[in-house]
């Protein structure tokens, strides 16, 4: 739910879908130096049509002129705090292979103002080892943090048989959302929030558009 | 385009999205031993109902029996026939930072028929080095390799300037579908498939979610 004009409303899946890549493509014309933009030319970039795109962000508040179109800087930083990137969110991570190596070493959710503050794993011959600075704890101590320090996203990066024990846990420490890169549909109670990164999904996607 | 009884049928784009995690399901469900299944069970672990279920695999064929339901085996080879996973399918890939390098470890790809038969960077520190059994090309050699070995998939996973370049260069060596990590929206001609996995959106979308 978002509050808009002090009344709570609901924006639509299919929105919140395209928000991301609004927020990013804001990002690159901030990066170019651009001031104003039309909806037009912002639909372009964005790839939708520009009554899409006003219909978009109408949804959270008024922030095209007619005649003017959008200030980029004043629209990217609405955006932000609509997706809760201004606030600085702890994360945790949970599997330091291959994936959650790259994850720890990226820079690309620290710019967007995700941290991670604690990583583990199962595996003892990893757990004491530094990866770009984080200390690799023992997953025994993962409900403990969570708890403490009142993390609310945990990232799934273990294989597909351990996911489900570990977003166990992280349910039982109170974690929000968990965004989840094992290859299986995780079961968790409604109110936590998930996000899938079935990699290889995409894969298949591609080879079968190549193939139709 | 797939053909269905001798004529040719374009499939929604909504199936399309579906079919990986039908097949994964399916992989799930063999791999647990089970023969068999019903539309209402099957619709239940894949999240979608009984006849939307039976819709979608009605684009590609009478599958299911009534009072029988779904041959698991049988189901799980059609649906990779269909999604081209038989067959093997070489690809490359340009940047071996940490997501390239995770994905030349990964082995989920390999399981599913898709090999990387050739990686490329542009560091000269890392042009020679060996991942995983590969060694690194210097990128200067990928529109020959890809021309020369008919490459159909192209993985990019270089930062975000270098992405549109080595699109191109993958365009004019002639590959047919590009599997993209940068964080970037590639523009290439309308024929070459596109499959973006932008990482950073779906922490975007957790955390809206969860602000909601």
């Amino acid at each position: 739910m978002v509050e808009k004009n002090g009344e709570s409303i609901v924006i639509p899946s299919a929105v919140i879908k395209r928000l991301p890549k609004y927020h990013r493509n804001l990002e690159s014309l901030l990066d170019k130096g651009v001031e104003r933009i039309s909806s037009r030319e912002f639909g372009k970039i964005a790839g939708v049509s520009a009554p899409q795109l006003r219909q978009d962000l109408n949804h959270f508040g008024n922030f095209g002129q007619q005649g003017y179109g959008y200030n980029v800087e004043n629209l990217y930083n609405a955006l932000s705090k609509i997706m809760g990137i201004e606030k600085k969110s702890n994360m945790v991570l949970v599997g330091v292979g291959n994936i959650g190596q790259a994850l720890v070493n990226s820079t690309d959710f620290t710019k967007r103002g995700f941290y991670l503050s604690a990583i583990f794993d199962i595996n003892p011959r990893l757990v004491g080892i530094k990866i770009n600075g984080l200390e690799v704890k023992d997953v025994s101590q993962l409900e403990n943090y969570i708890t403490e320090h009142k993390i609310k996203i945990g990232v799934i990066a273990v294989p597909e048989k351990a996911a489900q024990e570990i977003a166990n846990k992280m349910v039982r420490a109170g974690i929000q959302g968990i965004w989840n890169f094992a290859p299986v549909d995780l079961k968790c109670p409604q109110e936590i929030k998930i996000e899938n990164e079935h990699l290889t999904e995409g894969l298949l996607r591609l080879s079968f558009k190549i193939d139709e």
